[in-house]
């Protein structure tokens, strides 16, 4: 994996993958799958969208830190498991045989696995509409890993695997920001 | 367009489509290009980044109620060309030849051409945060158009568009509501 300059860290999230989300309880890591995720600026915040209903929420309001691992379509299946099952009574890295990687910033540990990793602060819960707001603060890309493509869930249990990509950087370029 | 349950209406947006989002202001239409969404529930309530930057921004605030026009991947030069210039001096609706329709509830038009409609109403504007928060009131798809592929955005000028869909209903049963 190598460092990724944060403000690229966006265009990481900004297509809506499905994305795993690591945190460390000070005690044990965890990993809990979601979907509903926002990007918020250039300067990669994201919210995402969780609460007491994911056994994660109590570390990340806790330790105010977390990490986004963006994984491929060929971890499918795991991220699915990842989502059905609770980290109250499973060792998630054990039980989907994912190995966790210290970061540089925070606790909660990179995903080997993952095509992508983004370590995060909570800056922000908005406990009304169960909203957390992150900032990137390191970002790593696995350039190596051969299958890049992501997923999208559908919310029905479908999901939708990156298709082509299509070029509009010209049209584009009065809004992408210079060096991304 | 035919209507969709509203129970089902945030599996049109938990892939994290590029989406149109128009508003009406008291006077005339206007759409914006927003990629920075997010599902915040089952009962179709969402998330945009937006704010002042967006001439939009102001109807929203004012009359608090857009529609979410969800676009195919065979309207993406407008798609683009509507996020590439501004309501201020611009009628996009006759610019990129889209036609609107009344909706049901919200003055704020739908949008024709596109694949699916949601008409919201703002249910609350975070501020720090550039957040608005809606609440779809009504959904359409339009069943019989035959290009339903989306497209998301990276956010570096190209575009991934929806590939093949993988179906996990099985292994998801127990975190899909009933009915969706």
């Amino acid at each position: 994996m190598r460092q990724l300059k944060l403000s690229k860290a966006f265009t990481l999230m900004e297509s809506g993958p499905v994305i795993l989300v690591t945190t460390h309880n000070g005690n044990k890591n965890n990993i809990m799958t979601i979907s509903w995720t926002m990007v918020l600026d250039f300067t990669s915040a994201f919210a995402i969208t969780t609460g007491e209903w994911n056994y994660s929420f109590a570390a990340l309001r806790k330790n105010k830190e977390c990490v986004i691992a963006i994984p491929a379509v060929d971890m499918l299946d795991r991220v699915v498991g990842i989502g059905t099952c609770s980290g109250a009574d499973t060792d998630k890295f054990s039980k989907f045989k994912l190995t966790p990687v210290h970061g540089k910033v925070v606790k909660a540990p990179l995903i080997k696995e993952c095509m992508a990793n983004i370590e995060c602060k909570v800056i922000d819960i908005i406990r009304k509409h169960n909203i957390v707001v992150l900032k990137a603060v390191a970002a790593y890309v696995d350039f190596a890993r051969k299958e890049k493509r992501t997923v999208h869930a559908v919310g029905d249990g479908t999901f939708i695997v990156d298709g082509r990509k299509m070029d509009r950087r010209k049209m584009m370029a009065s809004k992408v920001p210079e060096g991304v």
